[in-house]
């Protein structure tokens, strides 16, 4: 049995080569490729993409990985759940005949094509057959990936695995029926001033305060390193190469400024996986849901927090004092903070960004559960922004055709962006309990202990929990929007004034 | 049988890019990888080479070469010789069992190793028995895959298909001949001074001008970048992506500007070969000599070159002003061409160069006749030092020692560096016949005549023509030493004021 389990681990490790090294073409196609390498590029990875696929749906993997099921009394703990994740993944994907892939795959492409035409022309309309495609193959996926109660739990489980539709449902009445009265209480509020960050920041000098602030929160720069690119983003290689991007606008402080600690968030997770546990599911993130908690964790719980702000601000002043030489301390917190209904999520700050998300989500579900047609999307999404976020939605381009996910066919992907923010409120309530003066310590400009306690509570333990288990271990009790309400209240609040 | 031609095409595009996603992971060691991710990247790179290896040898891919093979009559003669090129690379890398494959690279990796130690401990003992060890495998491998006159024929086949020694016996006896007298007369005339070259020149003012000479020669940055590493080098990852990488050493201009104009060479024939032949034997190139022809063919016969610099010293004297303002155009250009005998082969002039080559072709000869003893090495290889330079080795690093071929059991490569000049020589030779008034257009800042030659009659036809079929059709005779002797004639005459 052990040399079962010996082959199985040289199989897992052998498909994390290619897949690591898809990330690396991927990572080199957004920081350095020139453009005329695109086309061969693609090539390559596809290449690549389908070896791993033949690697992990092989008949015989799929024979080791019963047997090694069957007899999993013979393993320990670990290795039982490695088996358990690996099979549950094999017969997912596995479900999937090559004739419905590149099916798929073909109205993707489409989809995509037909999204960026439309956000060209501003008009849905240009989007709706292939949208109405793609949503007709993502049914088709869900029927044949099969559910126990909804249809959007088939989706789900790819992004989020374990989590429901119903477990989403509560979070998000919590939403509805918590953050949008707060939200509201915030914007009758006299409104903050943060003019001042969208005046012009030096690129260079705003490069190396990004440097400067990830070693500051325990990134490895020997294990790592930033770029530049489009759209900021972090990808890993192993837990000893586990880099990220960044985008400077010199005209907005903020925006370098907390990709750089989202990004540096996600990565300090993979840097922390267990290295020894490489291609394995212990080796691995748990959820979207959970690598999202670490990034919003240290961008919003630490990076706009005033602990942490009490100990950088001073150097952010002198290294900037053209902007901020007039702005104190309180006054640079409140500006970082600014909560205003916007209409693009990317954009948002952390309290009205759920709104976003909620109508996404109620979205996405009134389709599979086809109570909402195709053309009507532009109409539910609008009135859903006036609903929530009191807001009129100008265009398609601004409304509607924002955001890739659906165009990819990610329909379930959203939640995550939330769960994220909930788990990290979550996790650095408990922090703040087990760790004595956190944010002291923060204050101090010590970042070190957070970081060991979410190594040691979180990032050692790979895929051994779930993420429902994991929550449940850390802070005694199932994932609460209530531990978001309270940090939100608290935090607002103070720098709202309110009563 | 097009069909089956179809069969081979995409097993042939599939193997390549797996060859090139290594590429990609070998180019990012070199010039991104943070230090703690190298034992990841090497095991990736172990897992995509075996995977490459796989594809290439699976028996039906051999089956389908042979089938088409025994029906080529049905092909066009381009499709013949694709076939005709992978069935002698497929039965090459058959001839190799996995035992064997295994051994070397045990004893590959404890040459190495033993390689670093010596090179430390500056001792050629320490190193004696593990490449002792090399050389009886590489004798070993030289029979396995069988030659007809000269065991060196098997090993030189790798890295220069159709070479023989035969043929490089004639070549660099006309060395030996020729340009050892040649040199003498050099090194009896007053030296040239160089020393204004050594003085410090600014690194970012010579990253520019790094970049200024590649668009001058051509290279297409829309397809290929250049970055810095330690050791210069050049790669591709397909015809529209071949990059190159440089290094600044701020108190020798030199080091940056030829291996920066050595370097775009390479990648002008990459970025040159027929992108719709990709994967294909008739969209690779040639051999080791005919890539490096086109390296030298720039770096010495262009850019050492009196009417290269004739157009570009004006612009490079006021960018180094302290450095040029007093070296006037012709102290330049002996500077640039001085010959002076050296110990080490990377740093020698283009005349001086060749003795190197021929003292390692020499001993490796003698060690695959068995008329060398490996204790033995060190002695030979200073006594050559002396008969062919001149010169005194100090110690095994600066001797024996200072090259890393044989501990990677590359026997058989060096001569592909002389070939690589030799050919050049020739076919410069040739276009300046071709081109109405060459040197003139290069002297007005065109090379793009020169380029468009290179591509017509060399780049476009990938592996079409064998190094000395090509070599034919374009010059009317093989490759020949004496064009390298009248080029060296008439360049160093001249600077050397010889009678």
């Amino acid at each position: 049995m052990q040399k079962s389990y010996e082959t199985y681990v040289e199989n897992m490790k052998k498909l994390a080569d290619v897949e690591f090294s898809i990330a690396v073409l991927s990572w080199d196609k957004e920081v350095n490729m020139p453009p005329k390498g695109a086309a061969f590029r693609a090539q390559q990875v596809a290449t690549l993409s389908g070896i791993a696929h033949d690697i992990f749906t092989d008949e015989k993997f799929g024979d080791l990985l019963k047997e090694l099921s069957e007899k999993k009394d013979t393993l320990d703990k670990v290795a039982q759940n490695n088996i358990a994740q690996s099979l549950k993944r094999y017969n997912r994907v596995n479900s999937y005949s090559t004739e419905f892939v590149v099916r798929k795959s073909e109205v993707t492409s489409a989809a995509y094509h037909a999204w960026e035409k439309a956000r060209e022309a501003n008009d849905f309309k240009v989007y709706e057959d292939a949208l109405g495609k793609m949503i007709d193959i993502c049914k088709e996926e869900s029927e044949l990936l099969g559910y126990a109660d909804h249809p959007y739990d088939a989706l789900l489980e790819e992004y989020e695995p374990g989590c429901t539709s119903k477990e989403l449902d509560v979070l998000f009445s919590d939403v509805k029926k918590q953050l949008v009265d707060f939200s509201k209480m915030l914007s009758q509020a006299p409104q903050v001033d943060n003019s001042f960050l969208l005046t012009h920041y030096d690129k260079d000098k705003q490069w190396n305060y990004g440097l400067h602030i990830l070693k500051h929160m325990g990134y490895d720069f020997e294990a790592g390193r930033q770029d530049l690119s489009v759209h900021p983003f972090s990808t890993s290689f192993s837990p000893e190469d586990s880099r990220v991007t960044t985008r400077i606008d010199e005209n907005n402080f903020g925006s370098m400024t907390w990709s750089c600690i989202h990004e540096g968030g996600h990565a300090l997770y993979e840097q922390g996986l267990p290295a020894t546990n490489y291609g394995l599911p212990s080796g691995k993130f748990i959820s979207l849901g959970i690598h999202e908690s670490q990034s919003r964790l240290w961008e919003n719980n630490v990076g706009r927090g005033l602990a942490f702000w009490k100990n950088q601000y001073p150097n952010l002043q002198k290294t900037f004092p053209e902007n901020l030489s007039d702005a104190d301390l309180q006054t640079f917190y409140k500006a970082i903070n600014k909560v205003v209904p916007s209409l693009i999520r990317t954009e948002a700050d952390e309290i009205t960004y759920h709104f976003h998300v909620l109508i996404r989500y109620e979205i996405e579900k009134l389709l599979l559960e086809n109570k909402l047609a195709v053309k009507d999307i532009p109409e539910a999404w609008n009135s859903k922004y006036k609903a929530y976020l009191d807001i009129d939605v100008p265009d398609d381009k601004q409304g509607v055709l924002q955001d890739i996910h659906w165009a990819l066919g990610s329909f379930g992907y959203f939640p995550t962006y939330s769960l994220g923010s909930f788990y990290a409120a979550q996790f650095y309530q408990q922090a703040s309990k087990d760790i004595p003066n956190l944010e002291g310590q923060i204050e101090h400009g010590d970042c070190s202990e957070l970081l060991k306690w979410l190594r040691e509570n979180i990032h050692t333990h790979g895929q051994n929990f779930s993420a429902q288990q994991l929550c449940k271990k850390i802070t005694g009790e199932p994932l609460n929007f209530k531990y978001f309400m309270d940090y939100a209240k608290a935090k607002y609040s103070g720098i709202y004034q309110l009563g």
